[in-house]
């Protein structure tokens, strides 16, 4: 919205003049943030989808989703999105991923057969003091968004959330279609599908593509698919092929920080700050 | 999410089976909506923006922000944005538009010197029951997303709104500088910048456009922009270039009976309806 200076970036510049503010802005706080707040990823829960525009990073989430999880690392072991594509981009929701190739479909190891919307409460989660309008309670668990309702902990469909794309049966999601969420968080879909993780960097190429012209974002002619070179666990990546990456632990100050920064801007742009936040507006800061 | 058979395809095929369902789909309420609850576009309040890839309607909402729409009306009537491109489409975010020729910038009409951000409460806002994260109140006033605390409203920024950019000083948003949401809605923006309307349609021909390399997702090398044709009001436009469209009253019982149907999904894929809304994830329908 700004229209000539970015104003984030400038207090990123100085951020002993931002310090001075009554609250920081959040890439001033994250400035500040020690070594020990940023946390390497676990190679053995991180993939790589590459696409011919470039790499995908997408962090798993196997304390939600362990059997789901366990099918996806198994897919790509034996290689079974090489060669998949881009299947769907409906506007404001989704992109959405498989195989179509017959003879790979065929061969996919993955298991059916078991339900992952939610998972007993843990007390892991960092609460978020503000009401959310689906959840009684949300706030970041581990690298992720999720609610509560005391008893049992989900997650959230936040813009980039990944999930497994399942028929009628709930227990239909293996694993082998995935999707991930490119618009305003269709939150109706938490505790009705199983998230497995987050994208952390490259999002742009998949909310960017063009959406599909057939009803729900479906590309009827094959041709228009954005194909997919492979999908890959980091852990069976070569270490020079590899994209380093960092993420801020959520139970850092840092981050604690960072959530304030973003739930009172106080700059020279905003003039009235929220004083609330929505959970899928908080971004997990990423280097 | 669904694999195979889109379900909400389905129940509009077949609206009498989805009729039968305690709550029908809002595809199936939709079918049932009688022609009195479609309203006509008044062609002073809407805008074409016309980019190589098609045409984008934006409804205007000059009920609260008379003097920048009067600005953008006496821009458009000057040919201002004819050349004007998309300076930038930052992932999440929004995706915003200006004239950066020299010539066509001197001769703008647009005064300066107001703030628009919110307007005295009104009783013509139609209200949703569900807690808002950031407002007292939210519902839909005319055609439009908005939040109220009893004494004043204000338009939300919810997925497909367009606003005013500004610099620093509260009243320096003219109109010259636009943006439309195109991620999560930037809540926090809210009476902190003048929103002016909505897109109505096309809205996937800015949101699918590349994002800037440049920080806040500017596009510093200008080959990279996408260039906008024009921006007219729909009444300079010959009939015979207009594109025939309708939106659904939102105060109308059909309206009504949609947000109930997505604040409670009740069919074959979902399994625990949500029971609640946030605003900006209700769509206002179209045809």
């Amino acid at each position: 919205m700004k229209r000539a200076l970015p104003i984030a970036i400038l207090a990123s510049l100085v951020p002993a003049l931002a310090a001075a503010a009554p609250f920081p802005s959040p890439d001033a706080v994250l400035a500040g943030a020690p070594a020990s707040d940023w946390q390497t990823l676990d190679p053995a829960d991180t993939l790589y989808m590459d696409l011919p525009a470039g790499r995908v990073v997408i962090l798993l989430a196997p304390g939600f989703a362990p059997k789901t999880i366990a099918n996806i690392k198994a897919l790509t072991r034996e290689k079974y999105f090489d060669d998949a594509s881009l299947l769907r981009s409906q506007d404001n929701y989704v992109v959405q991923w498989s195989q179509e190739n017959k003879e790979r479909k065929a061969a996919k190891a993955a298991l059916k057969g078991f339900v992952e919307f939610d998972r007993p409460a843990s007390s892991s989660l960092v609460r978020l003091p503000d009401h959310d309008t689906y959840a009684a309670q949300t706030g970041f668990d581990g690298n992720f968004p999720a609610g509560s309702d005391g008893k049992r902990e989900w997650l959230l469909h936040c813009y980039g959330m990944v999930g497994a794309g399942r028929d009628n049966a709930a227990d239909s999601g293996s694993g082998v279609e995935l999707y991930a969420v490119t618009g305003q968080s269709p939150r109706q879909l938490d505790r009705n599908i199983t998230l497995v993780g987050r994208v952390l960097k490259g999002m742009e190429l998949l909310s960017a593509i063009p959406r599909g012209p057939a009803p729900m974002g479906f590309y009827a002619d094959p041709k228009l698919r954005t194909p997919i070179v492979s999908i890959r666990r980091v852990s069976d990546v070569p270490a020079a092929e590899r994209t380093p990456i960092q993420v801020l632990r959520t139970d850092s100050k840092t981050f604690a920080d960072t959530v304030e920064a973003r739930r009172n801007r106080v700059d020279d742009f905003y003039k009235r700050p929220a004083g609330h936040i929505d959970l899928c507006n908080i971004p997990v800061p990423v280097r």
